[in-house]
């Protein structure tokens, strides 16, 4: 695996678990940047902007740049501008979501939108629930950052942007372009970032319905690390196999070296 | 056809269709008054009270009492009685839900709840999905009024309970126990009420898939009326099919007499 010259990272339950940093997470990424490797945090929230992405990592003691991030709010951005189909966009999201469409030149309305654009809202009201089907039906086309269903926190599973999906799909009858992970978009939006053909590059990540299914859709090595969501049992019964199983960063490295 | 002595009717698209009168629905009404038929109005609308239905109906000149009025708000209030397993609601959902809940003598409350009800909600946040998301996972049962996705209006489809019920469903992970048609459980609970075999009765509706659909799981026979959603050719597609097809209520009044 000599050649693997890009990794692109996942963070919860790769790098850190909710509140906790993963051990050997900071001195993997010094590693990364030691061997001079490329990388990229591809993260499937959509709340966050890439410098608040950044910060929560350095305060886990992961060395991170905003330059190192993908969200799936910069993929929507990047899909609206390179459709070249009208920049008038709805909205249900957060700063992340909103700061990345207007970065790229959007116009946020609620009046004949080109696009619903969807991610994570914790204020989600009917009335936006409404507005999204209407639009919808009148011919936005609908995108979703991703199709996350729950959020694990401390308190439990909170509804994620999956569920938002879920009412939006349901009320207007249409299901939506999907930006994030498990999509092969992402991934290939990733190596565009960073320049490197796939045959180079190997997806980390601890979901296999996510990051995992996210490098096989996109034909790019996978690494499953075992601290997170997806057990060594679970692998059977999934569509996306990884290329290889890890328990920890640490033994990535080895792998890889 | 002689022995029909009780009519399941439907209401939004059977007797009025948005602000207007089917023209022949006050008649119809009155005939089945006249002829000392037995009747129930049974619609999968959770928001009103039977006393609200009853006086929306009324002004569309549709002789109406709410004693007459079965919602899927008052099956779920009676479901709850019955079971005997807690009377503590959390409740997404409007006065119709609420009232029916409280005067059954559930108590309302997001603590510790035995169920989590919900209808339609044009009050709808991310904080009661997240709520209801996570009393479910705490084990509370889960009902829902009714599936229906949308509610045609002037301005378009609006979303309706089902679409509720998706975000609800896919956040925690638990599909709900349904109230309303198309479920027998509704046609049953009228058959009760009114003290009726159902060789006895008749599902009138404009929809295959709730109305039609009811009166098929329930064993009652069905009477399609075209003056609402379902049309003559969309009979063959589905999987409940009519007893019987007729263009208005006159005709059906006709067929039964």
């Amino acid at each position: 695996m000599k050649r693997t010259e890009a990794f692109l990272l996942d963070l919860d339950g790769t790098l850190y678990r909710g509140t906790e940093v993963i051990p050997d997470a900071p001195d993997f990424l010094r590693w990364l940047i030691e061997t001079d490797r490329k990388y990229l945090f591809v993260t499937n929230n959509s709340s966050r902007r890439p410098e608040q992405v950044a910060e929560h990592l350095r305060r886990f003691g992961i060395p991170a740049e905003a330059e190192h991030v993908l969200t799936p709010s910069m993929v929507a951005a990047q899909y609206i501008k390179e459709q070249g189909a009208g920049n008038r966009v709805y909205v249900i999201g957060e700063e992340g979501l909103r700061s990345a469409l207007i970065e790229a030149g959007c116009e946020i309305t609620d009046e004949q939108p080109d696009y619903v654009v969807q991610g994570i809202d914790r204020q989600f009201t009917y009335e936006k629930l409404m507005t999204a089907s209407l639009r919808i039906q009148s011919g936005a086309i609908y995108l979703a950052t991703n199709v996350d269903k729950a959020l694990p926190t401390e308190k439990g599973l909170m509804p994620g942007a999956g569920s938002l999906l879920a009412a939006v799909a349901t009320a207007s009858g249409c299901q939506p372009i999907v930006m994030g992970k498990p999509e092969a978009r992402m991934i290939d939006h990733a190596l565009e970032m960073l320049g490197v053909p796939k045959e180079r590059a190997i997806v980390v990540g601890d979901n296999l319905e996510t990051d995992i299914l996210a490098g096989v859709n996109a034909g790019v090595r996978t690494a499953l690390v075992l601290s997170g969501f997806s057990k060594r049992d679970h692998v059977a019964e999934t569509d996306g196999k990884p290329t290889i199983i890890v328990d920890s960063l640490s033994d990535l490295i080895r792998l890889v070296e």
